[in-house]
């Protein structure tokens, strides 16, 4: 007898995932799922995002990770409502840990939340959280062939953000190649090229997260 | 009603995994569990290694990936044996895998094995695979914070890399921070220092693991 553990779990959460997605449709909150390897930038990113996007909308972060709090201080030191979610050695967030985070921010306030996911390029794939979009990054310095060796990740995701551009003079990094490879994954993802801790390419990001914001106002 | 569903999982892993440690024991095999984040340079550093090991020892390397077989292409390119594991969407390798890879290789005949882990920084660390030892790779563009935010697999290593050294100049990262979180969550694993597309510090690293390799023959 074989035992398929995998759709029970998926259905309680996409459960879950689903009153969330109710609740944030009805109070106008935007949410994006951010994904990537550990070290590609997710925090950066956020910070620059938030950047470019506070004086227009009410941004809150949830920071899920296995341990520790040192990206969720990161935010609170930009003055940006932050809550950790610690999984306890778990590698992806699921809708549960969602909901209660949700339950401490004021959501009629609110216009953007951004999750934080593990850093992890499988396991978070598959776990509906009740986000709008699904935005991946890769790093430069990870290499162009991911798409090949990860491509669940990038067929989920809606955007796709190219992050450390500022590396890729040191780095063997065909664009092209890489481009394709997503292209091919996934056709109508839009590719954000940026440097996150300098703040180049965050406009065009930030610009498309923005109409998506006011659509749902 | 709660149900455990890792323990039994992980019970029968760790069963498979104690018999192929009986049998990489008996042909006198050292074998090494490779863990790191995508494009770490897990397969830069698997060559490198090669190149500095190949004289003295007989060498294969089982290839673990989501999809794709380009790492194991790269591998056979330079003249060594190796066997592509594809997981079809599981996060990690399991000592299933593991049997099945080694059942194409000529045990009698090898003194190494090095298996390259999924990229995953999470997921791998729970998993016996019969290997002599754990060892895992961080690259300098993840981050100084990484043993903070993943602290399992800091652990579960007995030899930590530090890849990619030769982009310290283009990357904040506090070397003595690290070092000093690595040594907090396990003090007996040595840190070895390289670049592994350029060679640079790899002796030390093939130095300690020949010397492994030699007191099991």
């Amino acid at each position: 007898m074989k035992i398929d553990m995998k759709q029970p779990i998926l259905q309680k959460n996409d459960s879950i995932a689903a009153e969330l997605r109710d609740r944030f449709a009805a109070n106008h909150v935007y949410v994006v799922d951010l994904l990537a390897s550990p070290g590609s930038g997710k925090t950066s990113t956020i910070l620059a995002t938030i950047d470019a996007l506070r004086d227009e909308f009410n941004i809150a972060v949830i920071e899920g990770d296995i341990a520790s709090s040192v990206d969720a201080e990161k935010i609170k030191a930009q003055g940006t409502a932050a809550v950790q979610i610690n999984t306890g050695g778990a590698c992806h967030l699921e809708s549960a840990m969602i909901k209660r985070a949700v339950d401490v921010l004021d959501l009629e306030r609110l216009d953007l939340i951004i999750i934080e996911n593990v850093g992890n390029l499988v396991c978070p794939t598959d776990f509906d959280l009740g986000e709008n979009v699904k935005v991946m990054i890769l790093s430069v310095p990870e290499g162009d062939d991911k798409p090949l060796k990860y491509p669940g990740v990038f067929q989920a995701a809606q955007a796709v953000i190219l992050n450390k551009v500022d590396t890729l003079p040191v780095f063997n990094f065909d664009r092209e190649a890489f481009e394709s490879s997503v292209k091919q994954l996934n056709p109508t993802a839009p590719i954000f090229s940026i440097a996150a801790t300098k703040g180049d390419g965050v406009e065009e990001w930030a610009t498309w997260l923005a109409d998506k914001i006011r659509a749902i106002q």
